[in-house]
């Protein structure tokens, strides 16, 4: 059962902010998605991964990406970043717990009983809303900033064919070297490095086989990110896709921050690339 | 002195979030400005003004208007609603006080010693940032949205020749004969029909003298809209416009609500709407 929230025209189409109970995560889960007009409806779709402390909200309100979805056809879903809510466990960091689900599934106490964002995106989430929705589900490609760009590499490299392309802001890339992914590996898979291998985009691109398959990626980074150096490495994803043959479009953008600001600059583009590669028959 | 507190590069320009201390409102003040990049400023510049309960930044972070800015060449500035801290007056309710300055100059207790938002945009903030930044004097217009259209079709009616144009979202056009006006002006200006008649955009366009030297006004206003029938009252304003000479472009639009989903949709028609004018020599 999907309760719409709100919903407001935008650029031609909508964009609704919806709930649903999940059976993943034992908690109501959030959810927006925007709908082209009916006339430039493709089916056709994107999925958008927030950031550490971000909502589903977060996106929707500050990206702008709505009126080049309209215009391409594509419907664009976005997700929260954890189950929520007073009975669930958190911690008082912003980069742990509720807020930093890390899109995959826990293992460890007390994180495992809810902690479950990957099995909830890729058996609940994205089913559900291919049902209720007119989306298409051989059509969809997925995106994301920071940790959700760490989400989405993942992701894609996962679940080979499932999605047909997939970029990234700014993305976390290989987690089990930087101090965020350290912190939330350990509490949610314990201490396993092959576990944490398993969830580690560059460690996954060197073991893909299918990488000569695989549409290229496309990553955008700006340099007066704040996080570059110590936590995002695209660097060491770089050197994992030329290794393996993963094809990487990286690009590192003179003066843009961590914000969604420098999202807004670059998400027509990371739309079109989608659209390019969903469009191809 | 202008306090720089964040910036964020955006579509080759940037966004800055500034404070100073306003001698007109006895408060820190709060403004945010878009610049384009260097190799597209033109010194002319657009003013946009928020609805009850905004800051500066929900426009900035939320109307989608830098995009288009950026390729015009247009500057952006977006101010608060009121002054705010813990020793100014406010109520509890939304439309009055603290993010409801109606950007008039109050002259009732207790609102009259810090409510001075007509002289703080007119007086000090506009020439604070025309010194401070490139910004053509000679170049500006002025936009905003609900309280905020209601700032804008007023500045532009009481100040003849100072903004080269004047647009609106969803203004409050009448708001002596609306509940949102009735109350902040009866607070704000007490029991004072000639003084009310200072600060209506209606009652102002029908005094007007020069409205045959002024710019189109361009209106925009969604069907779907929750405060349409009670608040804003278009209709009025149009009437008074087609008295004495005003132009007016009012669109109303199907399925648009009051939020910043109709506002980003529409946003480029207004900067295009100003840029014309302001170009033309």
């Amino acid at each position: 059962m999907i309760e719409m929230q709100k919903r407001h025209k935008c650029h031609g189409g909508s964009i609704g902010y919806y709930c649903h109970d999940s059976h993943e995560t034992k908690t109501p889960m959030r959810f927006s998605l925007f709908e082209p007009p009916e006339s430039q409806k493709t089916g056709l779709y994107v999925i958008f991964l927030s950031g550490l402390t971000c909502t589903e909200e977060n996106f929707t309100a500050k990206a702008n990406a709505y009126q080049k979805a309209s215009a391409l056809g594509l419907c664009i879903l976005a997700a929260d970043t954890s189950p929520r809510g007073e009975t669930i466990p958190d911690v008082e960091a912003y980069d742990l717990g509720q807020g930093a689900g890390f899109y995959l599934d826990a293992v460890q106490k007390p994180w495992a009983e809810n902690f479950r964002m990957e099995s909830y995106l890729m058996q609940e989430l994205l089913p559900l809303c291919e049902k209720n929705f007119d989306l298409n589900p051989e059509g969809k490609s997925i995106t994301g900033h920071s940790m959700g760009g760490h989400g989405a590499l993942t992701l894609y490299l996962k679940y080979p064919g499932r999605f047909r392309s997939c970029s990234a802001f700014a993305p976390i890339t290989a987690p089990s070297q930087v101090p965020w992914g350290q912190k939330a590996f350990g509490a949610y898979l314990g201490d396993a490095p092959e576990e944490w291998q398993q969830h580690d985009a560059t460690e996954l691109v060197k073991k893909a086989k299918s990488t000569s398959e695989n549409a290229p990626i496309l990553i955008d980074q700006g340099l007066e990110d704040d996080f570059l150096a110590e936590q995002l490495k695209p660097e060491f994803f770089a050197k994992a896709c030329e290794e393996s043959g993963q094809a990487l479009t990286l690009r590192y953008h003179e003066g843009y921050d961590h914000s969604y600001y420098f999202i807004q600059t670059f998400i027509n583009d990371h739309l079109e690339w989608h659209y390019r590669a969903l469009s191809r028959s």
